[in-house]
């Protein structure tokens, strides 16, 4: 495996907090961090000097920028894959990407992203391809208990999901759709327990490393908190299975699975193939944070096996709340990090707090306590 | 106490390692930061947007940065402590600077920082001005067992600190300077046990918190290693008047004061208006690290009143043998804080790990062992 060695060039394609948290903990390894993204008022842009003003989507922006550093990376799974691909493998010297653009592309979109976890065995929901009424009917008549119709492509936080217990909701979704049905898959309605995510990471010499399970609090479909760890009786078939999946597809950096819990089984609701909100509570409460993993494994570095500092750990979100400009206290008992954003809106993400503790729920109790300190 | 907004601008008056420490941890806070200092390659310049390219001994430089800055503080006591007084004061619209430039002024010299000591009922050698050799005999004949000269500015790791035992060394250190002798101040050879070191931060509001005690090991009068905590008999007496005399000063941040354990005392040996080395392992060891610390105490923000994560800290400055370029490994144990400095050189300080163990002992074995992995 290889050493760090000075200079070694890292760029980040995009620009909002998790590039931002990329970055910063890129300093501290010794790496050289180059950023290329739209605004010079963008998260990353105040943590770098190297700041690429830039448009992701510009054949000849990635070019320039990917001819400039050793190995680069993303904060989004929804960029333009096959232009990255290309990009990536027909320009001279231009940085690998990882992980692999056209992976990125398949879980990009959710149908081929079902059907890569149904080819690798992986435990989800079922589903079908959906365009139209009759074949969401259809799926309906399958999974009587209702269907959760999802939009294949830019869903996000919950955006481009719909419930739909009876035939009388799809009648009324499909209405208001008209003749603009986007493109959709039905998965059935699922009473789970609880949501749960896990992270691994895979360096590109195929050492695989596992965070912990943990417990993902979503309100209106928008990451809350996260406490953890979570134990359950199906993790380790689970992790076993996710193993051998970033194995098989030879994927490099942080993979995070959102999981829902039914009890008895640990089902994958989404995969998305970075660094994710669910692993922010590992800056604090890990020898080894997701970032620096991420980091690691692309630079083609050994990495650690991530261990907890204490029994119980949290991450609270920073949500903004209003428009008014935000404040914030010191605080004693937990680890804030702020995302430097300008302007606070409903539901934006401005930051996170993480805390330690004996237990995971005293931990959760202590960030809620002090989210409400907070001007938001 | 002010709470912390978007938008609020330090201003860091140098370039290297401490400056880059005060900037990471500002981004997490949530500041805007900017530095001042000579060249791109500074270890600060890498990871903030606003550098400022200048001459820290330039009033026009200094003129147009603190213009530019609500609050702002330097990494090294040797700045022109009268032209950053003159310019903090007199021009229009120019950040405040703490810790305030005077007393800098007063610390960068030793025979003055000496007067303070003792004006201020602090435990510290006896000492006199030198100026020559017949004054240093007088010295040596009240202090039998040896003195020491210190060169009265720029003292730094160890240069210009002469160690005198007896009549025939002083003449031969007074004969090497020929005519030329430097300003000094002498001090009696000191049996000490071991060198310890202590930091406190005060913030605007006059609340003071006390960082743990800490062993401080130096080779060649280079920081070595740092572990702690540790107990001394005499901690509460320093710590009162230590507390004293940060409220008397009216003192803004960090002060960091090495010290000498001879068994029955605690001796101050040096005072540092400052972030300090032997202060480094708090951002892994500690609830709230030394950077994030003065950032709130200059900022005028609450102080938290730091925890150790573990009973043992340590860490381990990774300093340059030799002038090949180094490599690093990724470390399972202990926490890596790389500089980003382009060259290395031996003695020079190109980061240092941290560790946290459940002794202090246990913690200083970690960070031992990791650093014989580096190529430095």
């Amino acid at each position: 495996m290889a050493q760090i060695k000075p200079g070694f060039k890292v760029g980040l394609l995009g620009g909002g907090q998790l590039a931002r948290m990329l970055a910063l903990k890129a300093h501290q390894l010794g790496f050289e961090v180059h950023a290329l993204s739209p605004s010079a008022q963008d998260p990353v842009a105040q943590v770098v000097s190297h700041h690429h003003l830039g448009d992701l989507s510009q054949r000849r922006h990635l070019e320039i920028f990917l001819a400039q550093v050793d190995v680069a990376t993303f904060e989004s799974e929804f960029l333009d894959a096959s232009l990255l691909a290309s990009v990536s493998s027909s320009t001279v010297q231009a940085a690998p990407i990882w992980p692999r653009p056209e992976l990125m592309g398949r879980l990009q979109d959710r149908l081929p992203q079902k059907e890569l976890m149904q080819e690798h065995n992986l435990p989800t929901l079922p589903f079908a391809a959906v365009q139209n009424m009759s074949q969401a009917e259809g799926f309906l008549n399958q999974h009587p208990k209702g269907v959760v119709l999802k939009q294949r492509r830019f869903g996000y936080d919950g955006y481009g999901t719909f419930n739909c217990r009876n035939k009388k909701e799809l009648e009324a979704r499909f209405a208001q759709w008209d003749d603009k049905v986007p493109a959709l898959i039905a998965e059935p309605r699922c009473a789970f327990k609880r949501e749960l995510a896990i992270s691994l990471c895979r360096n590109r010499h195929g050492q695989i490393i596992v965070f912990p399970l943990v417990e993902s609090k979503q309100v209106n479909s928008r990451c809350l908190w996260v406490k953890g760890p979570v134990r359950h009786g199906r993790l380790k078939t689970l992790t076993q299975k996710l193993t051998r999946f970033l194995k098989k597809t030879d994927y490099v950096g942080v993979m995070t699975f959102e999981l829902f819990d039914t009890g008895r089984e640990l089902l994958i609701n989404e995969i998305a193939p970075r660094v994710h909100n669910s692993a922010h509570y590992s800056l604090d409460a890990l020898n080894l944070d997701q970032f620096s993993a991420h980091l690691l494994a692309i630079g083609d570095h050994d990495l650690k096996e991530p261990r907890a500092h204490n029994k119980g750990f949290a991450m609270m979100n920073l949500l903004g709340k209003s428009n008014v400009s935000p404040e914030w206290p010191t605080l004693s008992d937990v680890h804030l990090h702020w995302y430097g954003k300008n302007e606070n809106r409903p539901g934006r993400k401005m930051g996170h707090l993480n805390a330690v503790a004996a237990t995971p729920e005293l931990a959760l109790k202590m960030v809620q306590t002090a989210e409400r300190k907070f001007t938001l």
